[in-house]
C-alpha cells in the first residue's frame, strides 16, 4: 500500500471512526483502525462488533493495499501534523507516514486479522435530512435507558404508523417520542442508543440526506462519505403508546424559560430527597408552583404565571424537568396531568412533532 | 440582619469566596460562607484557614447582623436566579430570601461560630497591576509542585533583588522564573500555590492595581473589592539561582510554533516511555530535530528549521517543554544548552523578563 492523502481529510475520517475503537476490547485488534484502499480512495474504518463507523476519502493511490494501525495513536499523530500532504506507505505490516518535517513508523497488524466490515445487501429504504435526524435524536436519546438488564429499553425505537415515522425512547420513568410525517412502509427497528450516539456525531445541521437500509438484523445510515453499520436490539419493544393518556384534566400552559427557572432553583433543595419536587397546578391563582420536598438544608417555593385549566399537585423527579425542557425548541410548554400517580405529559401547544412523559414520584 | 442586594453583586461575591469552602473539612462550619453586614456593605466571605476570601458589595441595609450558609448550596441558589433586587433577612439562624416570584430559607449557623478572618495591620507594601499580576501567576504557578512531601516546593517565591522582582515556582524538575522591573526592598515571600490560584481566578486582564501587604506571617491581596488573606509558607527556599548557567555551550532559536508541533507529535510515541524524547541540536544542518525513545508502537522523529551555534544532544520530559512553550508569550524560543545532564534553558530572545528550566531525564 502506497498513497498520498491530505492531513485535513485523514483526520477528520480518524475522528469520525476511532471513537467506536474500543482499548477495552477483549480482541486487540478492535483498538486498530483499518485503513484500506478502495479503487482510487482510502476506507478508514472501525468497529466494535455491534457498530461499524467509515469514511472513504479521496487519496492519491500508488500501491493498493491494507493494514490495520492503533486507532487512538493513530488520530493523535494526524490531528498533531500541520495541514498539507501526507504519504502512508506499508512495509512489512509498518505504516510510514511522512510529512515536510515528519517520519514516523508505525507498527501495525495485518488486515486480514481485522474482523469483516457488515454489508447490507437489499433491505428497506428510508431517507431523511441531517439537520431533521440530528434534531430528532437530541429530542430522544437521552431518554434511553443505560442499564443492560432491559437490553430492550437501552434501544431507540423507530417505527412507522399511519404515514408518519415514529422515534421513542424510554427508561420506564420517562418517555420521549418524536413523529416525522413521512410514509415508511412498515417499518420497526428497534436500534441501539449507543450507536445513534455515533450516528449523531456524524450529522450537522444541514440538508445533506441520510439514508437509512435496514434488514431484520441491521442497519445502515449513509451521510456523504461516512457509513455507520450497526446491529439491531432483538426484542419487543413495550407499546408505550397504549400507555399515553387519551385526554386530561388539568392542563398549564407557561414561558417554558420561567418554568425551568423555577424547576432549577426548586431542584437544588431537593438533593437529600433525590431530586423530587412538588408542582401545583392552581387554576384560581393563575399560576405553576414548585416546592422542594422538606429538607434539612431549608425550603424553598418559586411560582410562574399560567393559563390555567383545572388544579393539579404531582410530585415529580426535578432532573427529568429540567433534561425534558432542554428537548423542547419552542418558547412555551403544555403541561398536562390527570391524576396524582397518572403520567404526566409535556407538549409544545405551537408544535405537535414531540412529546414527553414523565411519570410521577409516589409521595 | 435586613437588606437589600442585587442577584448581580451577590452571585458574583458568593463565585470569588466559594471555592475555598470546603465540604472536606473536619470543621463543618467551614464549607459555610459569612454574610455580614459592614456599614453600607455586604462582606460575603470563606476560609479554609490557610487562605481566606471576601467580597464587599454595595447594599440596602435596614437591620445590621450576621450569620453564615452552606456555600454551595447559596451560590448554586444565587445564580440561578433571575437577575434584579434580593431580600435577605434572617431570624432565628435561617436566611430567608426572596426574589420576585422565589421564597427561600436556608437553614444556617451563627456567624459567632465562624473563624475570625485574618487580618494584618502594618507591613510592607507592594503593588501590581491585575494584567500584570495575572500574566506573571499563569507563567510560573504550574511549575510549582503539588507533593506536600516538600512544602516549601508548593509555594511560590517571591523575592526582591537589585531594583526587579523575582517570582519563581520549582518542582525541582522545571524552574520558571519571571521578573519585574519594580524596587520592593528586601521583600521575600513564600507564598503557597494554591492561594495565588485564588488570586488568579480574581484577576482579570486589566490595570486595576492589586496591593499586597505582608508580614512575617501572612499577605493580603487587595483588588477593587476583594481582599485574599492567605499564611506564608514556613521555610527556606533554594537557592535556585546560583544552579542557573551563566552561559551556554550551545544556543538554537527558532519559531515557537514549530517546536510545538514536533514535540507534541513526538510526545505521542513517548508514551511508554513517560514522555522522554531525544532533542539533537545540529548546527550543519540549522535544525532542531526531535526523535522518541524506541517503542513498542512504533517510532517518530521530526525536525524544524533553526538559528544554531553548537551541537548538543539532550533528554527531556515533552510534557515540561509544551507546559513551557505554552507560558511564552513570544512567537520565537531559544533553546540553551550545556552538557546532557546540565540543565536546559528556554529564553525569548526578544524578552528577558522569564526564563524557564527543565531538568534533563538520564538517558
Amino acid at each position: 500500500m502506497k498513497l498520498t492523502v491530505t492531513q485535513e481529510n485523514l483526520s477528520r475520517a480518524l475522528s469520525t471512526v476511532s471513537r467506536v475503537a474500543s482499548t477495552r476490547s477483549s480482541l486487540p485488534i478492535l483498538s486498530n483502525v483499518l485503513l484500506k484502499t478502495e479503487g482510487n480512495r482510502l476506507l478508514v474504518a472501525a468497529t466494535n462488533l455491534d457498530i461499524a463507523v467509515s469514511e472513504k476519502i479521496g487519496a492519491k493511490i500508488s500501491q493498493a493495499g491494507s493494514i490495520t494501525v492503533p486507532a487512538r495513536l493513530m488520530q493523535d499523530f494526524v490531528s498533531s501534523l500541520p495541514s498539507g500532504t501526507l504519504e502512508l506507505d506499508m512495509k512489512d505490516n509498518k505504516l510510514q507516514l511522512s510529512a515536510e518535517r515528519f517520519d514516523s513508523t508505525i507498527n501495525g497488524v495485518a488486515a486480514e486479522e481485522f474482523p469483516v466490515m457488515p454489508t447490507i445487501d437489499g433491505g428497506s429504504v428510508a431517507e431523511f435530512s441531517a439537520g431533521e435526524m440530528k434534531q430528532t435524536l437530541q429530542q430522544v436519546l437521552f431518554a434511553a435507558s443505560s442499564d443492560d438488564a432491559r437490553p430492550v429499553l437501552t434501544g431507540v425505537y423507530m417505527h412507522a404508523d399511519k404515514k408518519k415515522i415514529f422515534i421513542a425512547a424510554t427508561d420506564s420513568y420517562r418517555l420521549a417520542e418524536k413523529n416525522i410525517k413521512k410514509d415508511a412502509g412498515d417499518m420497526s427497528l428497534l436500534l441501539p442508543a449507543q450507536s445513534l450516539q455515533e450516528l449523531l456525531r456524524a450529522l450537522k445541521d444541514d440538508n445533506e440526506p441520510v439514508t437509512i437500509t435496514y434488514d431484520d438484523q441491521q442497519a445502515r445510515f449513509k451521510i456523504a462519505s461516512v457509513e455507520i453499520v450497526t446491529r439491531l436490539i432483538d426484542g419487543t419493544y413495550p407499546d408505550y403508546r397504549k400507555l399515553l393518556p387519551a385526554s386530561f384534566e388539568t392542563t398549564a400552559k407557561l414561558s417554558k424559560q420561567s418554568l425551568n427557572e423555577i424547576t432549577k432553583v426548586s431542584s437544588l433543595f431537593a438533593r437529600e430527597a433525590a431530586g423530587s419536587i412538588t408542582l401545583v397546578i392552581d387554576e384560581a391563582k393563575k399560576e405553576v408552583s414548585i416546592s422542594s420536598i422538606a429538607s434539612q438544608v431549608g425550603e424553598n417555593s418559586a411560582h410562574a404565571e399560567a393559563e390555567v385549566s383545572g388544579d393539579a399537585v404531582i410530585t415529580m423527579n426535578s432532573r427529568y424537568i429540567l433534561d425534558a425542557l432542554q428537548a423542547f425548541e419552542g418558547s412555551t410548554i403544555q403541561i398536562n396531568v390527570n391524576g396524582k400517580l397518572d403520567p404526566c405529559v409535556l407538549t409544545d401547544p405551537e408544535d405537535d412533532s414531540y412529546l414527553h412523559v414523565i411519570m410521577p414520584v409516589k409521595s
